[in-house]
């Protein structure tokens, strides 16, 4: 098992080497063979995918998993067509890798660029939804890096389905690389992932917050993900209260259960609040005075709410127990929007908008991998250029620093357009 | 000592969001005073320095300390200058904080900004050079993040003389916030800075290789640096030979215990190597032809030294024993030069110059926080950019994701230069 898993492991990494330098055309083709694939071979998919939702309603029925989970595993021609959809999507988008992020001439005749390129090796591991593999695959091979997937056992018929279908159309393309996409099913495959710091260059998990949690934990491989999504809206003192109503209203209830959901309301204690609240009891929200914790993320009709009696405190209160995802005012002041959204320490700071903005797609990315909540590499909602980092190239004709540091030449970094 | 860890990391947590918001009027005018307070003190910490390099000596005598140690940590007229130089060069650079990376329309109204802002609090440790201090304050300042310094032991009456001067100048800048610059001093102190993931953002280790794998080894926090520096020249068949003589020598010579110096030289097996060898040799590098380890760092006139029959067997040793921080061609074939540039994967690839060139003054980049090998965040030279994330912002006027959800309004996503 655990020798197994290393030699996956660095296959993997050898194909990191061989995609790195794939042609945009190779990439692209293969992807439109994967949608074409998929399509092709829709009625697999879905048997495969009977098989799991029947084992899946007799846990529903047995009270061991949630008829959400469920929910999200069963495939139906919608999900499927948003599958294909997705994929030819990232077919079109700009390749990621080779963009030159600089280029500058240090002395005559040496050059310097900076130039966009692979991560390596993404270890990505999911839960419940199946259709999380195309669309993780694709990013993959779009942006030059070798994947390793683990989703989740619930699926594990359909997941094996789509992969061989993936796989089939990538056997099926000229010059596409072996063991560019990987597959692993048990829990101490994702064990051994986490230990293979030499191979797998970032983590990426996809799923519920013990799920993050545990895996930040257990491993030294960079993780990018959110573990919690505690999401605030502060209404300020010169709020337009219909404003606040709309935003608040669409923050809770249009998608309870997402991440970017709101989860803690606070209201200057300068306004009269009263039909505020009404309204978000007459749209069936829960108001939660006194809530267990600050840092409670609900994912159903509910929320903390809290008096607060400056935009500092707001502010403070939002530093202190946000989970760094994504924050909004509502204000007319521009100056107390200006001060929060310099302020608040999040991923996402809006002013006047409903929190559930904080999506890749809405933002015009194309596609996400997800919400990183993370300080350093990426942050907020992740596309292709997360799964990219640089190189720095020079190229020159036989310069040597002694020359330099002896003062016979100096450097006069100009840079090229 | 736990406790006074933890206030203290949170307190440099508070000072983060002070100097997140401060303007780059008052961080640059308390760089300038830094530099000043510099200047007027050189008498006092040139004693505080003495009172180390007399104990060094001692120590040195002992063989307790190498002379290369002492050396760093011995400041004189010099050093004190180039400190006092490279905090005004600081100074005048850009803010790395506030710029705007990209901006969008995503529709009428509905404006997303991404603009950087500073990654938090910074864990530095680092060995021997107290001048190190000025430097790193200086950065941390410019790019608005609060730091905790653990310097080397030996250099401690310097390290506490410099920072006294550089708060004193803090003190006397208007509006600076408090607690940004904090020094510790122990060994206790940096495992308790390690295990602070809730209020250090990053790690960044200045230091020897065994320092920087204990810190990897020892932390959840991110580390952005390198341990090894086992860098590469590989000689193509179509090498022209003057150059390859004159970059290795330059590469392993120059200051051979620098991280970006050659450690390994491989050579096209079609090509009669006794000239180029004779050169090496008269320039007194020992070459060695079985090296215990392809992994070997020298950090003296040594160099391993290995034939390859093809630039692909170049570049498959290179991935597999390389540490990813710096490598050349030598070769007057441009399809080689891709080839190799291409298909390494390390943070510096160059053709024709030495690999001696990897370093942020180098590159203009104006400072340095040091060179990364990581394959997220910042790889290669890390200057202030490296010291930044982002965050995305929305400025709307009341609108929900419901209307879009539901198809009467739609995103165009513009993009705004």
């Amino acid at each position: 098992m655990e020798d197994n898993f290393s030699e996956l492991a660095l296959n993997a990494k050898k194909a990191s080497k061989q995609i790195a330098v794939l042609s945009s055309e190779v990439k692209n083709l293969a992807l439109l063979n994967i949608a074409k694939n998929i399509e092709a071979n829709k009625a697999k998919i879905f048997e495969a995918n009977k098989a799991d939702s029947d084992s899946a309603k007799v846990l529903v029925e047995k009270g061991e998993i949630t008829q959400s989970t469920f929910n999200r595993l069963k495939l139906d021609e919608n999900k499927m067509r948003d599958m294909i959809q997705g994929v030819n999507d990232i077919a079109r988008l700009e390749d990621p890798v080779g963009k030159v992020l600089l280029k500058r001439e240090l002395d005559e005749g040496l050059v310097l660029t900076k130039i966009s390129c692979p991560i390596g090796v993404l270890g990505i591991i999911f839960e419940a939804r199946p259709d999380v593999i195309s669309q993780v695959s694709a990013l993959a091979i779009k942006s030059s890096n070798a994947v390793i997937l683990k989703g989740g056992k619930e699926s594990v018929n359909t997941n094996k389905a789509i992969m061989a279908v993936i796989k089939e159309a990538l056997d099926n393309t000229e010059n596409f690389p072996k063991n560019v996409l990987n597959q692993v099913f048990t829990r101490d495959d994702v064990a051994e992932m986490l230990k293979q710091d030499k191979y797998i260059d970032l983590i990426i998990p996809r799923g519920g917050n013990k799920l993050v949690k545990f895996i930040k934990e257990n491993t030294k491989i960079p993780v990018l993900g959110h573990a919690d999504g505690i999401c605030h809206i502060y209404i300020d003192e010169f709020a337009d209260i219909e404003k606040a109503k709309k935003i608040v209203i669409d923050a809770k209830t249009q998608y309870p259960s997402a991440c970017n959901s709101v989860e803690t309301v606070l209201v200057s204690s300068k306004i009269d609040d009263s039909e505020f609240r009404s309204a978000l009891e007459s749209a069936g929200i829960e108001i939660i005075l006194t809530p267990e914790s600050w840092h409670k993320e609900y994912g159903e009709n509910k929320l903390s709410y809290k008096r607060v009696d400056s935009i500092e405190e707001a502010i403070e209160h939002i530093n202190n127990f946000s989970s760094g995802h994504t924050e909004s005012i509502v204000t007319e002041n521009y100056e107390h929007a200006k001060l929060f959204m310099n302020s608040v320490d999040s991923a996402g700071v809006y002013h006047n908008v409903s929190t559930r903005f904080a999506d890749g797609f809405r933002y015009g990315f194309g596609a996400e991998v997800g919400i990183s909540t993370n300080k350093t590499h990426a942050r907020g909602p992740v596309g292709l250029e997360g799964l990219t980092i640089y190189k720095y190239t020079i190229e020159g004709n036989g310069q040597i620093v002694k020359d330099y540091a002896e003062g016979l030449k100096s450097f006069h970094h100009k840079d090229i357009k």
